[in-house]
C-alpha cells in the first residue's frame, strides 16, 4: 500500500514545540529533525543547527530532502482524536435543545441507519476524514455504523488517506435503539464485529496505520448477553475497545435501571470483560471516587469531549482531579455531539470546561493550563490509544507524526496580512516571544494555520499556503 | 467623505435571515431587498419575486444593479459588537492564568501605553478594523486609549472604512494605574475626552457613521472627582457613555472598597450621573436584583461578554433572567479578555456559558436558543447602540446593513468542497432544511463564510469568494 511505501530521507529544519512534560512545553527556535525512510525520527537537533554540516557529517544524509519553515511557522506533533463518530458528520452543529438521550433518538439514529448505502457512506466518509486531517488529526479513533461495508469502507479510506485510525464496527443489540437500526442478535452482533475486524487486519495486517476496534456502544445500546459476548470477542482477538461511560446524569440512572446488579456504570463494563488496559472510555463526567479508582486499577484510558460535554449540556469532566490521580486522558471532539472536528478547538474547549469548573467551585485548583491541555491533544492521547511510544512527540525512535503551523503576519501597513483569508485568523506583529506565538495559535488559530500535515513521513495534507520540500 | 456618498440603487436577491423576535428567526428562502441610494431599505418582497417584475413595475428601480446570492447562501444583518478594545488587539489569546485585576496589570495596561506612539496604532487600528469587519462587524462600540491623537485616528480608520463606530477615549485618573499610563488630572481627562469628542463630530457631523462615547473605564480607575466630571461632560454633550460594571468578584469588592459610601457597583455610577438610556455596561455577571432593578429604571443597557467572562473566569452572566426581567442586551466580544474577534463565536460561547449556567443549576431554564443568540448578536446590539430604529434587520425603512453568508458545498464524490480552504469548515450535503443550514453556519461558520459586508448599501469587505454585482 501506499501508506507503508518507502519515502525519501527528509531534513525538517525550523522552530519545532511538543510537550515536554504535562506542564511544560518544549520549544526550539530553530532546530532539525532528520526522518528516515521508514518515517521514523533518526536524529533531533536543537541548537541553530547548520543543514550543511549535517549532511557532509554522516553520507547517509547527504542527498535528504529538506523542509523548511518560512514565516511565523513551527512544526508541532500530528493531534490524536480519541473519540469521535465518522457518520454523524453531516449532523454536526444540529443539537437544538436536546440531551443525550433524546439527541440520539432524534439526529443520529436516523443518520447513522442510512450508512447502508455505501455511496452515501463513502462521500460523507471521503469528506470527513480529509476533514479531520485538514486540522491536523494524524490519529483518530472512530466510531462506524453497524453495518460492516461501510465500516469496512472507512477503514480503506484511512488507510489509503495514510491517516492512523481505529475503527469500529458499533455493537448495539438492545431496544434502546430503534428496530430500524440495530443489531438482530447477539450472534450477529459478534459476528459482524468478527468480520470486520477480521477485514481491517487484512487490508493493514502489521496495524500500522488502521486498527479494529470493538465498539459497544454504550451500556444501554447492549444486553447483558451482548456485553459478555463482545468482551470475550476482544479478547480473543486482542483489539482495543472503545465505549461511552458516565456522559450524562439521566444516562448514569438508566444503566441502573437496566444493569440493577451492577454497582455502578463502571462496574458493568468491569463484570461484562470490557474493562482493561485497550479500553477508551469517553466523557467520564460524572464517575464516583470508587468508579474512578477501578478504571485506575484496570488500566483502562479517559477520552474527554469537552466541547461536546458542553453543547448536549452533560456537564464539566473534572480533568484536573482525574490527571492528579494518575489516569491517562486525551482528547476527543465527539462529532457530532461535540460541534467542530478540531482538536485545537477541543484544546480550548477543555481549557473553558476547566474554568467553568473554577467558577462552579469557586477555586483555581480546577483549571487546566495551556501547556496541560496540548499535552492531552498530544501525548496524552497518544497514551490513550496505545502509541505513546510511537507518537506524540518529536524524539529518535518515534515515527515523525506532525503539523507545520504558519501564523499570519502583520505587515507595516497594518490590513489583514498579505495572504488574505488563507493566513488566518492569528495576527503576529513581530514582537511577540515564542511562548507567545504558541498561545495565539492556541487561542486563535484553525485549519488555515495547519498548512502541511505528514503521518510516518508522509505528506498526507497541504494548504495553497504550503511551500513544499526545497 | 466616502462613507456617505451616494450609492447605485441596488436589488439584493436570494434567500435572507433575520430574527423576527427574541425567539424566533425569520428565514425567507427566495426574496428581494431593494435599496435606495442612501443605503435605506425601500422594500422587501418575501415571495421569490421575478427581478423583471420588480423593475417594470417601478421605472425607478429599471436601472438598479443585481447581487444576487449563489450557491448554499443568505443575507444576514450586519452582527453589532458591543463591546470591545481595539488596542488590545494585539494580546488576543494572551491571558495565561491571570484574572481581572492581575491580566490587566500584566496585560492591559503596557500594551495601551504604546499608543502614544502613532505609527503603531495606525498599524494596529488598521489591522483590527480589517478584521472586525472581515467578521460581519458592521457596527462596534470600541474603547480607544487615554491618548487623543490615537483616538481620534481609531475614528478616522472607521470612517474610511465604512464602518459604523462608537469612539471613545478612556478616562482613568485613579492609581489604579500605573503611572506611566493614566490621566494626570481630572481637568485633563475631561479636556482630552472633550477634545476627541470635538474632533470625531467634526469628521462626521451627522454622527451617521462614527460618533464619539464618553469612556470612564471602570468605577476603580477614576476617582470620585473624575467620575463626576466625566458624568457632567457626557450630559452637557449629549454623547452615549460606556463602561465596566461586576465583571469580576474582587473587582466588585475593590469598588466597595474605594467608594464606601456607594450602596454597590451600580450606585457607583447612578450617584455619579453615568447612568442614563445611553449608558453601555459590559459584563454585568455579578449584579444584584436590586441593581438591575436599578439599570432597568435608568434604562442603561447591557453588553454580554460571554467569551471573555469564560477565558478570565470572571463568572457567567445570568443572561436569561436579565432577558426576563426586560433588560436590554447586546454581545461584545471584548477583545483582549475576549480571545476572538468574531461576534458569531461569541453567539456560540453565548450559548455555551448558558449552558453552563444550566449545569451548575441542574435547570434548562437558564439555556440560551440558537434564535436568542442570534437576536442579541443582531437587534438586542443595535438596541445596545441606540441604532434599533436604523439597523439590526431587513424591514423597508432601515439602512443595509448586511453580510452575504456562503457555506460549503460537498460535491458527490466527497472531499474537502470545491473551493479547499476558503470555503470555510461548514459542509452542506444539500439534505438539509434551512433552518438546519442556519444552525451549521452558527455552531461551525467562520469569517470565511462571510464572503461580503455592506453598511448602508457600501461594499466595506469582500473576500475572494464573492461573485460581485451581475
Amino acid at each position: 500500500m501506499a501508506a507503508s511505501a518507502s519515502i525519501q530521507k527528509t531534513i525538517y529544519l525550523g522552530p519545532f514545540v511538543h510537550s515536554q512534560s504535562l506542564t511544560e512545553l518544549d520549544i526550539c527556535e530553530q532546530g532539525a529533525i532528520g526522518v528516515d525512510e521508514k518515517g521514523v525520527i533518526a536524529f533531533v537537533e536543537k541548537s541553530n543547527p547548520d543543514v550543511e554540516d549535517i549532511k557532509s557529517k554522516d553520507s547517509a544524509w547527504k542527498d535528504a530532502q529538506i523542509v523548511k519553515i518560512t514565516g511565523n511557522g513551527f512544526f508541532f506533533p500530528g493531534f490524536i482524536d480519541t473519540h469521535t463518530h465518522a457518520p454523524q458528520h453531516p449532523n454536526t452543529g444540529l443539537f437544538g435543545k436536546t440531551t443525550l438521550l433524546d439527541w440520539l433518538q432524534t439526529y443520529t439514529f436516523p443518520m447513522e441507519s442510512s450508512f447502508k448505502d455505501l455511496n452515501r457512506a463513502d462521500r460523507i466518509y471521503q469528506n470527513f476524514v480529509a476533514r479531520t486531517l485538514s486540522h491536523g488529526t494524524t490519529t483518530c479513533a472512530y466510531y462506524a455504523t453497524i453495518h460492516v461495508p461501510a465500516t469496512n469502507l472507512l477503514a480503506d479510506i484511512c488507510l489509503k488517506r495514510g491517516q492512523r485510525a481505529l475503527v469500529g464496527r458499533v455493537c448495539m443489540n438492545s431496544d434502546l435503539s430503534p428496530e430500524y437500526y440495530r443489531d438482530a442478535s447477539v450472534e450477529s452482533s459478534v459476528a459482524d464485529s468478527k468480520a470486520s475486524i477480521d477485514y481491517i487486519r487484512s487490508i493493514d495486517p502489521s496495524g500500522e496505520i488502521v486498527k479494529p476496534i470493538v465498539t459497544p456502544r454504550f451500556a444501554p445500546s447492549c444486553t447483558s448477553e451482548c456485553l459478555s459476548a463482545i468482551g470475550q470477542l476482544a479478547k480473543e482477538t486482542d483489539t482495543h475497545v472503545q465505549t461511552h461511560i458516565s456522559e450524562n446524569k439521566n444516562e448514569v440512572a438508566l444503566v441502573q435501571e437496566l444493569f440493577p446488579e451492577s454497582k455502578s456504570y463502571t462496574d458493568v463494563y468491569d463484570t461484562h470483560a470490557l474493562l482493561g488496559p485497550k479500553t477508551i472510555l469517553a466523557h467520564a463526567v460524572h464517575l464516583s471516587p470508587e468508579e474512578r479508582q477501578t478504571i485506575l486499577e484496570r488500566g483502562s484510558k479517559i477520552s474527554h469531549c469537552p466541547a461536546s460535554n458542553t453543547a448536549i449540556t452533560s456537564g464539566c469532566s473534572p480533568i484536573r482531579t482525574l490527571l492528579n490521580e494518575g489516569h491517562t486522558i486525551g482528547l476527543g471532539t465527539d462529532i457530532s455531539g461535540g460541534f467542530h472536528p478540531s482538536i485545537l478547538d477541543n484544546v480550548r474547549q477543555a481549557i473553558w470546561v476547566s474554568r467553568h469548573l473554577s467558577i462552579q467551585t469557586s477555586s483555581d485548583a480546577a483549571k487546566l493550563s495551556t501547556e496541560e491541555a496540548l499535552y492531552l491533544a498530544t501525548r496524552g492521547g497518544a497514551a490513550v490509544v496505545g502509541l505513546e511510544d510511537k507518537v506524540g512527540g518529536f524524539e529518535v525512535g518515534k515515527e515523525f507524526d506532525a503539523q507545520m503551523i504558519v501564523l499570519g503576519e502583520v505587515g507595516e501597513v497594518g490590513g489583514r496580512g498579505e495572504g488574505g483569508i488563507e493566513e488566518g485568523p492569528v495576527d503576529v506583529f513581530g514582537w511577540e516571544s515564542w511562548g507567545e506565538k504558541v498561545e495565539k495559535w492556541v487561542y486563535a488559530g484553525d485549519d488555515r494555520n495547519t498548512v502541511a500535515v505528514w503521518v510516518r513521513g508522509r505528506l498526507v495534507h497541504k494548504t495553497g499556503k504550503y511551500r513544499g520540500q526545497e
